[in-house]
C-alpha cells in the first residue's frame, strides 16, 4: 500500500463524514457521504468505522480531517498555530502507523483565542489549486462560520461566530421554534433581518421581537425562519467585517449557506464570490499528501 | 364565596407555579410553589389543577396571572396595550364564572412590539405600594429579562431581551455544555464577560471564543459559567440602557438574578437598587381585586 498508488481523504465532521478516493493521477473517482460522524461512533469504535470506509472506497492509505482529530474524536491532533499553510499542516499530521494520516487543527492564541478544524484543508486546497487568491477575505458558513484572513496563501488570522449552532438549537429548542419549521430564504423578511443584525443594536431582543410579532399578528409564520436566520446572518457579516472597509468576500461552502451569506453581505454594500467547498476540500487532502512522499 | 372574604393568587408559568392565600385584611396567610407551570398541564386539566390549589389553600376566588392566560394556557386574557397600570388590568380581567379572573398580559406595538405576560402584576403592585416610584426604569430579569419604563404609575414602554433562555440552551444543548456546569457569580471572569459584552463587539462570536480559550488552556471550567453569563447580562444591560444617559435602574426579580444584573449595571457606571418580586406580585393582585368590588 503506497500514497502515490492512490488514497482516500475523510471529511469527518461532528455529525456526518465524507470519503473521496484520489486515484493515482489525483482525481476523485468514488464517494460517499454518510451520518457516521464522530459523535455517532463510541470511543473504541473508530477503527471498524475505519475498516468500513476501506470496505467500502478499497483499501488504501488514509487521511482524515476535521473534528476526528479533536478530543472527541479518534486520535486527537494538536492544534497548529497561525500563521498556517499546506506546509504547516503537513508538519504537523498525526500518523497513525505508515498508512493513516490525520490533519491538525489551527488556532490563534493571541490577545484573541479562536480554533478550527476542518476548514483549514479546505483553505489552503482553494489557495493551491488557484481557485482563490493568495490574499483574501473568506467566510465559511457552517455550524460555526469562520471568517479567514489569508495571507501569502496562509491562514493568518480568523474569528469564528456561533451562527449556525444558535439557529439550530433556536429551531429545535427555543419558545421560538413554532415559527422556525420553514426553510430561510432570500427575500424581504431575511433581508429586515439582516439589516437590523447588521445595526448591532441588540440580537438578543430583536429574537424575542419576532415571537411578539408573530403573537401580535405583525409576522406570519412563513417568514418567521427567514427573518431570525437574517438577524443571526446580518450580526455575523457585522462581526466578520469588523472595522474593515469595503471588499471581496469569497463565500466558501455549502451552496444553500453560501446563497445566503452572498445576500446578506449584498445588504452590507459588500461583494462576495460564492465557491463549494467540497473541490477545495479534494485539492487541500491532495497537496498535503504530496508533502508526504 | 366572596372576594371580600379573601382570595388566592397565582403566578403561574411556563414551568412553576407560586400561589398565595390572601386574608381579608391583605395580608398574604399560606402559600405554596410547585412545578406545575403550564407546559406540565395538559389542555382539559387545568379545572383539576385548579381545584388542587383550592384543596391546598382553601375554598376561595382566584386571580391567575402569567402564562396561564396565554395561547398556550387555559384560557387566552387578550394582551392590554401600553401605557397600561392597575386600572388597564382591572378592565382587561378575563372572568370565568364569578369567581376566578385571568389577568391580561401587556403589549407593545408602535415601531417595535413586545409582550409580557406576568411581571405586569409586580409592576403596578410594586408601585402601588410605594416600593418604587411612579416613574422609573425597572429590569426584570428572568427566561426574558424585560426593561420597563414606568411613567406615572403604568408600564409605558418595556423591551424584552432572551438572556435566561438563551443561557439555559447554551448550558443544557451546545458545544459549550460542559463549560457551563457551574454556577454563575460575580467576580473577574463575570466582569469581564460583562466588559465584552456591553461593547456590542459580537456576542455570537464572543460566546464560541469562550470554549477555544478552554481548548488552549486559556479559562479554566470553573470560571465558565460567569464569562458567559456575564457576556449575555451585558449584552442585555447595553440592550436595556440603549441611549440613555446615566441613570438609577430598579432590578426586581430572584435575588440571585438581579445581583447578577446589579453587579453588571455597575461595571457599565449606572446605579442600582434590587428588590425581590415576590411582595409585589402580593401586593399588584391586591390592587387589582380591590377594583372588582
Amino acid at each position: 500500500m503506497s500514497w502515490a498508488d492512490g488514497f482516500i481523504a475523510v471529511d469527518w465532521g461532528t455529525t456526518n463524514r465524507r470519503a473521496y478516493l484520489m486515484d493515482s493521477g489525483g482525481k476523485c473517482s468514488a464517494e460517499f457521504d454518510d451520518g457516521r460522524g464522530i459523535l455517532s461512533i463510541a470511543r473504541g469504535e473508530f477503527e471498524p468505522a475505519i475498516d468500513e470506509i476501506r470496505e467500502r472506497l478499497g483499501n488504501r492509505p488514509l487521511l482524515l480531517a476535521g473534528m476526528v482529530g479533536s478530543n472527541r474524536g479518534w486520535v486527537e491532533a494538536p492544534y497548529v498555530p497561525c500563521p498556517a499553510g499546506v506546509e504547516e499542516l503537513a508538519r504537523g499530521l498525526v500518523r497513525i502507523g505508515d498508512h493513516v494520516v490525520i490533519v491538525p487543527g489551527v488556532s490563534l492564541s493571541n490577545h484573541r483565542c479562536d480554533v478550527m478544524r476542518g476548514e483549514e484543508v479546505q483553505l489552503v486546497g482553494a489557495v493551491a489549486s488557484g481557485e482563490i487568491p493568495a490574499d483574501c477575505l473568506v467566510c465559511h458558513p457552517g455550524t460555526h462560520n469562520k471568517w479567514v484572513e489569508v495571507s501569502g496563501g496562509r491562514i493568518a488570522t480568523f474569528r469564528t461566530v456561533m451562527t449556525g449552532e444558535l439557529f439550530s438549537m433556536l429551531k429545535h429548542r427555543s419558545i421560538l421554534s413554532d415559527l422556525l419549521a420553514g426553510r430561510a430564504k432570500d427575500g424581504d423578511s431575511f433581508r429586515e433581518g439582516v439589516r437590523k443584525g447588521l445595526s448591532g443594536d441588540g440580537l438578543t431582543a430583536e429574537l424575542f421581537e419576532t415571537r411578539a410579532r408573530f403573537l401580535l399578528g405583525r409576522l406570519g409564520r412563513a417568514d418567521g425562519a427567514s427573518l431570525v436566520s437574517g438577524l443571526l446572518i446580518g450580526e455575523d457579516v457585522r462581526i466578520g467585517l469588523g472595522t474593515r472597509g469595503a471588499l471581496r468576500v469569497i463565500v466558501m461552502g455549502r451552496p444553500q449557506l453560501t446563497a445566503l451569506y452572498s445576500a446578506a453581505l449584498k445588504v452590507a454594500g459588500v461583494e462576495s464570490e460564492q465557491k463549494d467547498g467540497e473541490g477545495a476540500f479534494i485539492a487541500g487532502a491532495r497537496n498535503i499528501v504530496e508533502r508526504l512522499q
